[in-house]
């Protein structure tokens, strides 16, 4: 008969040390409970908000697929795997309230490894006020992690894919291309990265958007929304699609990158087709333009384009005529 | 730059072919519409049932730690990704709503095997009335599954495993020991198991106890439970230690198997330390027991044992006093 190691056991006592926390949520948000139950019993219980819809996503992060284990430091693998999952909640404009830790590991990555990834994952629950709610532990020869995050947005103001209405203005939110960026430069290094290298920032700790999509969801703004993942080519026409709509953009007035760069083309296709920015994609209708501000917080807002009747995605400012914006956008490292 | 395959698309297509009942959830469910917006956006929305806690959960179910891909039918797999998951729920008395699917495929799974599991997980979406709400694909070398669910509990009815008192009764639902010997048998033959080898059903189609488990809440019937999934050796301490109590458990009252068995030793081995039951184990005051069945809606119902003050987990009839029973639960195939 197998005899189950101890290992599980051990690892959810780490982890719960690491998020107290989770314990009730009392020490990131003492308004309210939200977490009746968390860690350690078979499942965990969330208090909804009344009058607000609950919103569910969830987000693989995984060895050699979404990350290196030889190149991102354990602590970003941590902050980013919940980041990103978080950006789906903004992408929404909803407020996060927890999340669930699915984490499989190898023998070697319990101690250290899984020190400074707790670390990194604590400080992103913190910063964003989304405390660990449970989760599902199990070994394996390569770091496996899936994010499940919990949010709650007032009934009927949820930012959706579908709303896009032609004439609409597009914006996004920050700059483009700085994440693909970080990434090309660390797959060039040897080693694991700097925590603190500036140029990999965007990379290795993205920030999503919540609080400028929860504003304009609140003040009933936007028409769509969703987060920029894969890339401004690969998720523009996932929004029209959705909408049912096309789109043309201006490459001139992307927000791309200044520094760093060799040429003013290869920051447009940096900005195009780059991944991981977990930036905000947004319409508004033409009579709600004068309300968006050039800047939100210290975040970049730019207008890029405008929603078309006509189904195509195009892309303008690249050459004489307009042409179709081709999906380029980010895949995994296979 | 790399270009992102199409493939993750089509997948997501044909997820949604199969699960149109995902689409605010009708076909299942005519009374109420728990998913305003399900597959397709940033993520899903869940409209939560005032007066009602929302019970989370998730739980790996990966190729090589938790299945076989040569042995287990891609249709158990898909219908035990999601019951096993669901048993979660039951062990908090909670009724299932909605669930978000990870999927991980290599390029060879993505046709014949996934329309099997699709149609495995979709048979046990329906049986179970827990539409698809939403979840993330990617391509990998091996299958890996996560499946978050979301339920709900009418607010202070949750069965948890910290309520269990000094002198209430322990029960069991249905037969222990079934899952790990079928899952013995299966580890002898060659290629993939039949769907249909009557003793392979507990072990590659387990039941969640919903029903039951919803009675025991509604009727306030227990003072903890939790699921079977690791075997009652390992649970049971783990339910003990939650409650801060210990227990005492007769061997010879445990519901074991009665056929294909080599002896009644052997029986009770099994179903004292066989994983993957996915059977209730529950508390009672003993004023509430005569309120207990010994069948329930077909499943037997059975008391095996006593929780003490002392926090010891014993058992008795395996030796002349009875001894402490050690974790020999199940673990991955490692």
């Amino acid at each position: 008969m197998p005899r189950r190691s101890q290992p599980e056991n051990t690892l959810i006592e780490k982890i719960r040390r690491v998020f107290p926390i989770a314990r009730g949520g009392r020490k990131i948000r003492a308004s309210r409970n939200f977490l009746p139950l968390a860690i350690g019993d078979d499942a965990a219980l969330f208090a909804p908000t009344p009058g607000c819809q609950t919103i569910l996503t969830c987000d693989w992060f995984l060895q050699g697929t979404h990350f290196l284990r030889d190149k991102h430091p354990a602590d970003a693998v941590g902050w980013k795997s919940l980041a990103r999952a978080l950006s789906d909640i903004a992408a929404m404009g909803g407020t996060p309230r927890c999340f669930l830790l699915s984490l499989a590991l190898p023998p070697d990555a319990t101690d250290r490894w899984l020190d400074a990834f707790l670390g990194g994952l604590r400080r992103a629950a913190q910063r964003f006020a989304c405390p660990l709610a449970g989760g599902d532990t199990t070994k394996r020869g390569e770091i496996l992690i899936n994010i499940a995050v919990i949010g709650e947005i007032t009934e009927g103001r949820a930012l959706r894919r579908d709303g896009a209405k032609p004439n609409d203005l597009i914006y996004v939110s920050g700059r483009l291309g700085e994440a693909e960026q970080g990434l090309r430069q660390l797959r060039k290094q040897h080693g694991t990265a700097s925590r603190n290298n500036p140029r990999l920032q965007k990379h290795l700790y993205p920030e999503p958007r919540l609080a400028l999509a929860a504003w304009l969801s609140k003040k009933r703004l936007a028409t769509a929304a969703m987060d920029l993942s894969d890339g401004l080519s690969t998720d523009l026409p996932r929004l029209c699609s959705a909408s049912g709509v096309g789109a043309t953009i201006d490459a001139t007035s992307l927000p791309t990158l200044s520094h760093g760069i060799a040429s003013a083309s290869e920051a447009t296709n940096l900005a195009l087709n780059g991944g991981d920015d977990y930036e905000l994609l947004f319409t508004v209708p033409q009579n709600k333009a004068k309300k968006i501000p050039t800047n939100f917080a210290g975040i970049r807002i730019t207008q890029i384009g405008q929603i078309t009747k006509a189904k195509k995605v195009l892309v303008s400012g690249l050459s004489k005529s307009p042409r179709i914006l081709r999906p380029q956008g980010w895949e995994p490292f296979l």
